[in-house]
């Protein structure tokens, strides 16, 4: 058993890529892009996303209430371009998700040379998330981010 | 990248280990045992389930045109016991459906001794299945079962 195969396969199937946007006036660009990589359980397999962040020794473990799931998160842009990222290019995902993947990880690269701080890389950035899979998940549509990103003076 | 273990990996979060029971009056003990295993994905995953195919090389793909996705199932109990179980053996799974696959195991491996065909080991088939945790999917209660077996002569 190779442990690092497994935690690939078991997030082909049940991890999530996600690339959220919040709307933050104070900004110069007026939206916030937050990147963040999750894998939720039900209780019962607690065990699993325990394991999941002791593995990518990053990212913390919460217990939702409401849905009676543990979640593994990594959110911090670091972690995900100096641990998760890497892992995921040396173990390759085999669904569909690794184009949510890639999508992702050229986003995360994008926010490392800090393109998501001016007009024209953040729209870079908001047009490659609009790409991916996890749409259902996303608060607001693609034509209003870009509308105020066109709004800022930047 | 080891593909067994990826394919332990994506089975503990998408696969799915059922045991179901059918009212069968012409049997001697009234019922029909089909254990199955399968693991569905979306048609734009399709190709991962084509692989476990190949992979196990046994069992077949369908697809739902209702779900639009793709299923891959083994249920000869030949291919389950020479194929299945062994894998999973050689590359545990992780997670809470370990215990399903152990219960899975068990009765597998009771029916290749043809107790299925027996009052006595189609009951134990019974208590051993409705301890599994996908109870969900089950068309009757374990009770009725049990007393269509004690109302065969057999």
């Amino acid at each position: 058993m190779e442990l690092s195969s497994y935690i690939t396969g078991f997030v082909d199937g049940e991890g999530s890529f996600l690339v959220s946007f919040s709307n933050r006036p104070k900004l110069s660009v007026g939206i916030e892009v937050r990147p963040s990589f999750s894998v939720s359980q039900h209780k019962r397999s607690k065990n699993i996303i325990v394991e999941l962040c002791k593995f990518f020794q990053c990212g913390s473990v919460r217990f939702s209430q409401r849905d009676q799931n543990y979640k593994y998160e990594t959110r911090s842009l670091k972690d995900l371009v100096d641990i998760i990222i890497p892992h995921f290019e040396k173990y390759p995902l085999r669904t569909s998700k690794k184009e949510d993947f890639n999508l992702f990880r050229q986003i995360c690269l994008l926010m490392k040379k800090n393109k998501h701080l001016s007009a024209k890389g953040v729209k870079q950035i908001i047009r490659l998330a609009y790409q991916m899979n996890n749409l259902g998940s996303r608060r607001y549509e693609q034509e209003y981010l870009l509308r105020i990103v066109n709004k800022m003076k930047v």
